[in-house]
């Protein structure tokens, strides 16, 4: 095992190790241990990083949407028109999720009855940033005539990411996590029925 | 204790009974035998009506969304504009559900994580039941020309069921749970912009 000594080389790597573990062990048997071995560093040294198994998981977690959060500010930057660049969004930010842990549809339910509470604390900063990002989007559809309704952006906003809550993965069954496709339909409905409302009077 | 003869009253005094010990106690601590003591009937004769606790607490659910459906039969039937009668039955499906457990808020995090999986079979008959009644608003106001999208009906019924879920009991954090006007703000905010959607071409 190659031993990282960058330090955010590390990080990443206990992440990608625990991403794997979860994926095929769970989270009651994952443990801290199995994370430095497979790193290749020592147990102390995933301390250094994180606090604690659930810092962990919770970490993992940041990182998905985190990266969710640079390819929405990239199609809000994109030359589309606005309503279709919603659209787009509001599917990505659905559909990035769904693949994000497609490795382990199976153990999710054993992962998000474990660490349910603290990532209900972790989502509000989730889907505030979130907010921000299609908040621009929107006053500037608004600025173009584009949005014509009277309700205000930080009310739209939060509308949207709340209409399309329900099909992210911590919300679904298993069975609706695997079905891509029907998840993508379903997403894509709602964003056509909002951006609809968003565009009238 | 007054001991019930008549068997629908005896199933309705178990549930209640169960309510009661589901907001005190929690899912865990809920056993037949208080339910029973509680309803004045024996241990065996609480399961001539159901089959485990599990099916107590699914049945207790069961009830309080027969009683929504009733309630949203009632609005569907009414003499309101068809997008007042969508409006009126999007914020019901929510805040219904809201009531029903206000009693026990705190302890709802701990009955889901027992029944989660059950109820998450148990909940497409729901949503296919709450589509029907949607569906029948809908092909109305589309007669009637107010409604004007080309989405198909059972689209439109699902969607508005899917983007209000997320503001459902099981879907929201013990805070959220608390705050009952944020979340008949909410659902009304994303009502509002689906609504003007389906009325929109």
């Amino acid at each position: 095992m190659k031993v990282n000594t960058n330090q955010t080389d590390v990080r990443t790597a206990i992440l990608d190790a625990a991403e794997r573990s979860l994926a095929k062990k769970g989270y009651k048997k994952m443990t801290i241990d199995d994370l430095a071995s497979e790193v290749g560093i020592g147990k102390g040294s995933v301390y250094l990083h994180f606090e604690s198994k659930e810092d962990i998981a919770l970490s993992h977690i940041d990182r998905i949407v985190e990266r969710l959060h640079k390819k929405l500010l990239k199609i809000a930057r994109s030359n589309a028109a606005s309503d279709l660049k919603l659209h787009q969004m509001l599917v990505s930010r659905v559909l990035h999720r769904l693949d994000s842990i497609s490795g382990y549809s199976k153990s999710l339910s054993e992962v998000l009855s474990a660490i349910r509470p603290a990532l209900f604390q972790r989502r509000i900063g989730y889907f505030t940033d979130e907010a921000e990002i299609f908040g621009a989007v929107i006053d500037r559809g608004k600025a173009d005539g584009v949005f014509l309704t009277k309700m205000s952006t930080p009310d739209i906003a939060s509308s949207l990411i709340i209409a399309t809550n329900s099909l992210l993965p911590m919300n679904l069954s298993p069975l609706e996590l695997g079905s891509r496709k029907d998840v993508e339909r379903r997403v894509s409905k709602i964003a056509d029925l909002l951006i609809a409302g968003v565009c009238s009077e």
